[in-house]
């Protein structure tokens, strides 16, 4: 059976989500809804991708400027199973009524709240307890890292308490022409952060607290972490446990990965689209283990960090895979996601 | 026949003009080579390239950290018919000697100067020229932009005088760690800048005075006009000389394309490699025409500009393709070059 | 007799010409409005500037948070001669019935329209116009350095035709945390840009186009020009009509000032408040002059570069010194306005 | 009696301790060494100072180009009792001999090792243990703030164990365009980074780990701390603790001071000497405590926080003051330094 897929909202997620839905084997992406007829919408027309107006009134602006228009959302709600939705914070809450109605299940994304859905959703975590459900919250890219890293070494009995430092970019690159900060940084307000609590709506055993700012660079966030674990251990049996998990790809400063540009840069290389890293990046040689404290850092790059997540959801939400880990194994294989970016080299 | 190609110097645009030659149906990238052993190299064995050492030393580092070395320059030398040359500015003038003495015709960037070849090239203005001939320089990213569009001007006898104000990026997105600009712009300690008089090397006809500075950004290159013309004439007029122009693509403000993120951003959407930009990228609606008296603005993405220049300037000096605008047409198709990057709509 | 001036709008001009006010021996500084409670508002009670309430809700929330609030805007209006009103663009329009009934002469900035005022000022080029004028408009930075040095070279007889590309900053130091433009540049959407005939409210004889964009920086905007000159001249002559006119500082790559940054460090070091830089300054050793053009580029400090011309300007309407070159000289006197900041060397 | 002092080295730290040096009624600048010929050294002589030569060859480069040349470093030792030495990372090591060798004390900088004196120094922390020494070291700005902080809990006896995240500016303001990031962060390669060990050679008692990274701005760095308290507290007593420090400011969100910039801005408008601020600036309503750990955030204005501590470190040198805090308070009283910058209103 092929999941019929809708994408509500064609921006920074919205638009690699429908890429990662045209990937799948078992995924028809039907159409994507947006309310926008400039340059981002005509693209996807020119990509062969059907668009819709999000509401009446912009599919009539788009048939105004001569697009083509498939329909309105509606109509696309009438021919999918599952409804991706990537607007922007707080309009998806807005938007479950008409899903419910229409009798489509529901992806949202996490500048939603946990109680918008009543379930959030991290593929290694929870998969089993979204399958079949109406709808689930993919959670945010900050989020789904911590609970990939952090829920990785909880796994393995390791974690006791964590305590991180986000630094996160200010905005995204296509957008950093409509505002950002420049040559500052800008402190949250308030210590905890909202990601650590965030992060205990899908893994509610975690001891964490987040402290967050903006920093003035546009791709990608870093999250430096001091973790008290439960007992003395070694390095390697860290990065044993970090190895176990999916999604999280190591990196070294040795290989001349230095900085947040130089990772990017090596997506870039490897013909990823849009140069986009789906893993987790985290600096195998700068995680440091002494006596029963652990310290890391590694790379969150929030434009696509939670698409392979998203496409995990609509599946589970489907209810054609039941297996968390042959959804995660399909999804990844198709996007190509790896543990490691370089063939090893001797010494390394 | 197939023109057998080495590149030396796996950087910026090396990776590029090697991705490019394997794309060519005429083309066989025999190797590339490089003197690196960091995640640079690491990523062109990934990708299956035979990387050789450019230099003996070179080449024994990289056979001890492991790496597969086909061998060194010389090996590869022996194994080509051209070779594109992509190393530090000034670099490659010592080179030559060594391509001579393997009886190899060899590409230079325009890094180096007009004297060391005694040919710059910019393939619709003087591919001619190059035919055949042992070597050639392919001008820089901004020069090569300033040959297509004053070009395109000056071929419909439009152009009397140029005037140009070229800002740059401050460095690469991928090195934008090893050293930049900050919070500050730095204009050029003299005028004119060395690109006015570069374009003559091309085309020694042109009266063009430029002035350059850097500006706090990495990615691409802006350049603003002010442009004499032979007569009063109509915006309409000016905009037909530059779309008879190969390689010159049209945006607009009016489609939300509003600044040098915005294009960057659609290059990536458009599944471009590496979200490269080889057209110039000139604002058709911010073109200006008053009286005799023309002003405009392009963009021109440094990182990408001069790879399909180079693939001309391979073509031209193996002999196989004696004709400028078939080579171009081949490199256009094949890269997927474009004028419109976007559906026309009604009313753009 | 001592003019008696209120400031409305304590935000980056409004603080500045405020201390300039308070330096002037023939002004008297009233008190400030505005309708903010934060730390800005706060440093002005902190340095002993009586402050009202630009409204009476401001004037209400003041005293709700502790703020000694010295009345409203009526008041201060009652208490004053004139007033600089430095309130956002296009507030000040709104408010100039307030004034005309108070009896109050009024001094706009360049955010506002020429019709508004029905007359521009700036200092050198029209004091003597402004003089007892119920109201005048002091052109923006950019137009301010426009009309200062082509000006100067109008005087001279020696400007045709003027064609400026203006790099602008994205946004001031102190807000670039609110909103601004991160690694990328913004050209304006159109073609001859506002600057160009903004300075012809000031100099109507100027043939002057300008091309205006946004740079990723936050301090200070940079204007290149090709000068079409009158006739064919020496480097020395236009530069000596450029030392004839006041407020243009000289600057020189060969002492190290090379980019944006390092005059902002100069002022820094001269211990000028808040590090202002009120003159253009202009690179002596980058201008240069072939035959009859003339190439040159100023750097212009907005935050500063209208607070003199600001001074000039209530000095004009209050009708109290007639001569605009007297009031010029006082002005630049007491601020400490300098046509060289270095002391000379041998061979500069 | 009056303390004769040297700067060596007049940089971004040397010509703050210079006019500092000029400030204190109880000092001396006799002169300031350089091998600059360049605006910087022309602004000293500007500015009234003296200058010597840092070399015989730098002296004679000064003369050469005009510049009223004292002397050399020599001659300038000869009339001195203390000479700061801030010279880049390293260099001051080998100038050690010299002044041995002249019989003149000498405070160095943080970028020396903590062995090349044998002491290092922060003001509250271990004056009395400088006095009457040869030399001493005043540690790094990081550091410095690092002690200041930590110190005032632990003198409290609340601080069990810190760990930090430390994110660094990339360059400093005036030497912007010379090298720095851009548009990324780069991680320091190894963790702990080395400020936490350093903390420890003035306070070899602290328990504390740092994280270190570089961020794309050119102005301030800022710390995040997670702080194991020796016991559940209140925020109350935690802020008591830090409000008994010297040189500890105290700021708040709610103020509007939500960024970097923003107090940047602030010391700007207060009239600062180059918009210097030499106390660490904690953000007073982030400061969280849960149970038994506390968490806050503070800027440390790099390029002037070092600038009282060394003030202290020269006179304790000399012998003049035996008591740290006479000291303190001297150098906080005649450079303005401040526990809150604003005044007080209802409900902050």
């Amino acid at each position: 059976m092929t999941i019929r897929v809708a994408v509500n909202g064609y921006g920074v997620i919205g638009k690699r989500v429908a890429d990662a839905v045209r990937a799948m084997p078992d995924m028809d992406l039907v159409g994507v809804a947006d309310i926008a007829t400039d340059w981002r919408v005509r693209t996807a027309v020119g990509l062969g991708i059907a668009v819709y107006g999000a509401t009446e009134a912009a599919a009539g602006a788009m048939s105004a400027v001569g697009l083509p228009v498939a329909g309105n959302l509606g109509d696309l709600l009438g021919r999918v199973d599952v409804v991706v939705d990537t607007t922007p914070k707080r309009v998806a809450a807005a938007n479950l009524p008409g899903y419910r109605a229409a009798g489509v299940k529901a992806v949202l994304q996490g500048g939603e709240s946990h109680a918008t859905t009543g379930h959030s959703f991290v593929a290694q975590a929870n998969y089993a307890t979204a399958v079949g459900r109406d709808m689930t919250r993919v959670v945010s890219c900050n989020t789904t890292s911590v609970v990939r890293v952090l829920g990785a070494l909880q796994d393995a009995g390791l974690l006791a308490r964590a305590r991180g430092v986000l630094i996160r970019r200010a905005t995204d690159p296509g957008e950093s022409h409509l505002g950002g900060i420049m040559n500052t940084m800008a402190p949250e307000a308030a210590i905890p952060s909202h990601q650590g609590p965030d992060a205990t709506t899908v893994r509610p055993e975690l001891d964490v607290v987040t402290i967050a700012a903006k920093a003035s660079h546009t791709q990608t966030h870093q999250h430096f972490w001091t973790l008290q674990l439960t007992r003395p251990t070694s390095r390697e049996e860290v990065l044993g446990a970090l190895r176990a998990a999916p999604r999280i790809a190591f990196v070294r400063m040795a290989d001349g990965l230095t900085a947040l540009n130089t990772t990017v840069e090596l997506m870039r290389d490897l013909g990823r689209p849009r140069g986009d890293m789906w893993e987790v990046a985290l600096w195998e040689d700068v995680l440091s283990v002494q006596g029963d404290e652990a310290y890391l850092t590694y790379q969150v790059y929030n434009e696509a960090i939670v698409v392979p997540e998203t496409i995990d959801a609509v599946r589970a939400l489907s209810g054609t895979v039941s297996d968390g880990a042959s959804s995660i194994a399909l999804t990844d294989e198709v996007l190509g996601i790896r543990q490691e970016f370089l063939p090893a080299t001797v010494g390394a």
